[in-house]
């Protein structure tokens, strides 16, 4: 493949992606857009800038001497945590923000659109193999707040009173739950991480060796039926089955059951308020809940390495992708040799590592073609706005 | 005057004081209109719509049988505070109502619009007559509230680091501040309150006689370039001039000047950056401002009967409305007798006689024709968003 | 009376009112003289020392120039709120401060004592006549702060599972109630505030005229009785009753009757858990309770002047002192007038005349001989920790 | 060695921990006994009589049928975290138990010692094999609290104005510190985890193999020198450095230098304020502040593995233990195939394995013989209180 046709089909997916976080947004309102429910979460107009933001600063600035800034004000308005490159509007007052409108960012989109075409056209060979990385780069960072998108867009919706569908019609409906059987591990030594050549996260590097018990994991996720047998039998009562710091938030914030479950068995999505579906497998768990279930089913959460060794071995569960993220009993820390990359980009994912936990899969808000063996996803324990949930293991 | 000229005046006003909160809005966009700056202040779409629910909840439903109730979710959501009416949404967290859209409070507004004048013209005389005070009620709630639209959204765009105008152009200029005089008062007994028969807030009745010492009000307000001495005197870090509870926010919130005061003599205004205008009256004062800048000027705020003796008088002070609300040194309690009506319209005013400050006059944010010698506007001592300042006073 | 004979009436009245202090004390184990329930409340250390610290700071060292600073260290830390003297320790950390010892503060208590009764014998003339009056200052201070000691250390222990009695025995039985008549006046106007030539604090200051309207005052305060009556018609559940941010404040912490009340007809007090008297006046109330329970009863709260005008009255009713403190209507705003001394003991009382209740008479905590006609206690309107009930009134 | 021995050897060994913990206490007065500091604290009083209460609930009252309670209404005030047993005073209000005095808690002190020692004596072998493990595990409860106690009155003290020094006397003075060299590991399968027979946590079992990679450790900790460099070369104000959790804790707090460092040279000790001595291992720093350290130094800090290899090699590092706690990269998670004991004893370690971090070795605070080289210690990453340092590890 000659570097024209790579450049090509760099632009058509770079275009592709692009595209695809405004269709996500097309069915909201500018002010839907405009609005954060959260301090953790961001308004759907700030992540359409901020994906701008991103290319703009990491790939036309320094590598195209012909770029002009599209609004210098705007810098310190979208950069969402990069410390070297300068001061950052408050992350809590993202939703202050009426200006710029909603059709500023669309302008802003258009603009950097259109610059990063006309720059991996034009560019010397240099320049052009020194800016694929940064853009495909660019392009898995918009995947992610295209999730980002839909889980925070859920979560403003969820504190109207109306209950509001984002999205028209019923959610399409999921196949009954097969059976759940165990996939049984010998343990010993097996590899880990990033084994290349495509795209990957620095937090998924390097490759590296790890030695596992034996042990076996089921093979689908916890459905919502069975998650309400874990709440009908008083799960979120039993204080012996909860961690500590979890029992905490539950008395304080009052937890019975998922944040979007409602009363006669309905649920909220994005299409309003649905019948729970009991096959599908339950979502938006804290890392707490994920816990406690476990206990209570007299099992336990798998580490992030038995996920990986199961989904990259002979017969991978058929359910690793595209339901749910999965919590793992693993800490989010770095890997054997991780060294985060000088400058703005090392903040990416290194400075994160302590505190968190990691999930693995994807999740059916995960952008097709996102998804990773050795991906590694990472929230605090009490995150319940994502759609996340999990998979039992268990020693042998 | 017959009764059919009576309806068709009421009718006339209405329109034009319904007409006047569209165009404040008119110059944001659908996102300024959405966001909520913090809890004491409301999104623009919230005031419009419960302008509306104003009308709606106290005309329409109790006294027009053939009304339809335009939505009834919506009740819940456009109560400010009234616990007669059944629960309210939480007062902080206006701000996450992206729906209904703003488009649907529009059509909100015409639909209550028409009904109304349906109604007005249709009741029969009894029904009319019950109608026409509430009608009043409203008309009067509705300039309130245009007045809070114009100092909610100055505050919004405020925190927004790229400083955005609201209005084009410049403000229009103030004429020279005029020397100040002492317009002496021999004291004694003088009547305050409401004198009849126009409309008035029932805060301000029963009007009654007060005993007022000798005193002298100065004839205008408070200007920039006096304040400015103030504050050029370190009148924010000499603590002997402070209230114990104002110095305790001065250091609490670093605060140095007025709220919107800039660099090099510039201020945030509607009009975006604009020039102090030295000759102008200090405006986004707290009473803690204002009672330690009278302290430094070796005066002292006027009591609210001071103020009102004045302005009644055969000479009032040419500077009574239209600039800043004053600061008086009255707690605002209830007037001797003073009872709160039965029901929702009782909870209007009278639930909210505790730990605030009664000021004076109106500010050039409040609608024309909505002022009153009788006047009792009131706001805790912290507040800074309004347009409100001082004028001084001192004993005899 | 001669100037010796001055001299040692003052130092005689000086050392009671000391001793007091101690014997308040006494009952207390270091430990309960060292903690700090909550930043309004002071350990009984603290105010030991703080008691000191006002003679020592504000007749000793101005005056007598023989006197050695007892500690230097200390004056940050017994200094209350005194910007003019100084930095201070933070409030709400006077709980840390276990150094000094008890034993410590007892010799400064015991040098503070000899070093002024030496300083009042030998003073000349001069200084003598300008330290009387600090004196008699600082023995009302010690008074006020014996109260709080009673108030504080009741809070302190009604936060111990336990409900430890600090006194022994049973409290002395009040006899029953009598029926509570209505003194009448006729309104007009009267005199009101400190009429001279004993002490009074600046705030009972100047004398000054005020018109009152027709009224009646009941003869006797709200016994607990009658408190429960508002109490079992669900007072606490009737938000028409309530002003509105005393509403909130009673959803927020969940009240449903006066703090110290327990089940079976029992309260909490400093002779540990007794059976609640219901002849005996309600004490703990707020002063939205207050003012809950006078809507409740058809009836208002009165205001400062109807209760002084009542009790300067040719028929002072019987309970104007002793039992508690009595919420009036009246915002704690400045006489007219009013101007606080410069420095120090200006701070006393006028920097605090903003977002508080005046409450009269006294309380069974109030050392006996302290209590005045014209005296002005004040607290803000969510305070419950002091003994504090109501007396109704209405017009006429 | 025969059953009598046994038991005797095991009463000689808790009488002799028990002294200890009245030891430590002594220089203590009864009010630096009651207060506590911050909610992670607690009053010296409280860890008195939890030690006490810990025998009590888990030895006599379960096994000895002759045991009467103490005192039933302490089982609340004197249970920390352990949810199996019943109601517990809320943590953050320790500090408010003045009663009961520390003279009824060492009364409470010496009825447990009888009554163990009684029950010790006279337990059938059933009863005393049972028996001893809960006594082994009360006793090493007690030495873990032993440290707290000299902690937790550290912090107290550190928030005194006065700066008291608890101990009396010098600190004893620390060699020079040896250069440092760097102790190589070739990686590979070890064994880690407690190896019997003698006693351990349950969160050090089970005993298991895992995989190192090849690396270095630092022969010694880093000490005060080395630490005042970071400080020196701006190492507080790189935000390159930082974990981004630590940043937002280091402005928010103003963190400039470890938490009981002065001025001069000098830091705050049990012993008072003392000069800094170079030499000693740098101490009350947070995992975030340790971590940026290794960053700026070049290294990294060591995995909880590669400590245990360390120090369980052919030559340990000779300063393992008794200097400070050494923070690791490790993530305080649960061993494979730990599963918690059932019932109160399972709470002791179990519920804790999330958001916190492995510290290894020991600290000057450890009581002599209680540390392990399995032993796992763990804090969250912003704990500054404890006696925590680092030792620098570097990959090969």
């Amino acid at each position: 493949m000659d570097e024209a046709e790579d450049r090509s089909r760099l632009l058509q997916r770079y275009a592709a992606v692009r595209r695809r976080s405004l269709e996500i947004a097309a069915p909201l309102g500018a002010e839907d857009q405009a609005v954060q429910s959260m301090p953790d979460a961001s308004p759907t107009k700030w992540h359409l800038a901020h994906q701008s933001w991103f290319f703009e600063t990491l790939v036309l600035q320094p590598l195209d001497a012909a770029y002009r800034v599209h609004d210098e004000r705007w810098a310190r308005l979208f950069n969402s945590y990069y410390e070297a490159l300068g001061p950052r509007h408050p992350r809590p007052q993202r939703g202050l923000l009426t200006r710029p409108s909603l059709a500023e960012v669309h302008a802003y989109r258009e603009a950097v659109d259109q610059a990063l075409a006309r720059f991996v056209d034009r560019a010397g060979s240099d320049a052009a193999r020194r800016a694929a990385p940064l853009i495909e780069l660019g392009i898995q960072h918009e995947q992610q707040h295209q999730e980002l998108m839909l889980t925070d867009i859920l979560h403003l919706m969820s504190l109207n009173p109306m209950r509001p569908a984002v999205l028209a019609g019923a959610p399409p409906a999921a196949p009954d739950a097969p059976p759940s059987n165990w996939i049984r591990h010998a343990g010993g030594l097996v590899e880990v991480g990033h084994a290349g050549p495509g795209f990957a996260f620095d937090n998924e590097t390097p490759r590296h060796t790890v030695l596992l018990q034996p042990h076996a994991l089921a093979s689908r996720l916890v459905s919502n039926a069975e998650y309400a047998q874990f709440v009908d039998d008083g799960g979120y009562d039993r204080v012996d089955l909860w961690l500590s710091e979890g029992w905490a938030l539950r008395q304080a914030q009052g937890w019975s059951a998922p944040p979007y479950w409602l009363a006669d068995g309905c649920e909220f999505t994005l299409h309003g308020v649905q019948p729970r579906d009991p096959a599908r497998a339950v979502r938006h768990l804290s890392f707490f809940e994920a816990a406690a279930y476990a206990q209570w089913a007299g099992a336990r959460l798998p580490t992030e390495f038995e996920w990986e060794a199961a989904v990259a071995g002979v017969q991978p569960p058929p359910d690793a992708y595209g339901e749910v993220w999965q919590w793992t009993r693993s800490s989010y820390d770095p890997y054997p040799r991780f060294v985060a990359a000088p400058g703005a980009v090392g903040e990416y994912n290194g400075k994160f590592m302590v505190g968190q936990l990691v999930l693995r899969g994807s999740s059916c808000a995960t952008p097709r073609g996102h998804e990773r063996v050795s991906y590694r996803n990472f929230f605090p324990p009490a995150a319940r706005w994502q759609f996340s949930g999990l998979r039992l293991a268990r020693d042998l």
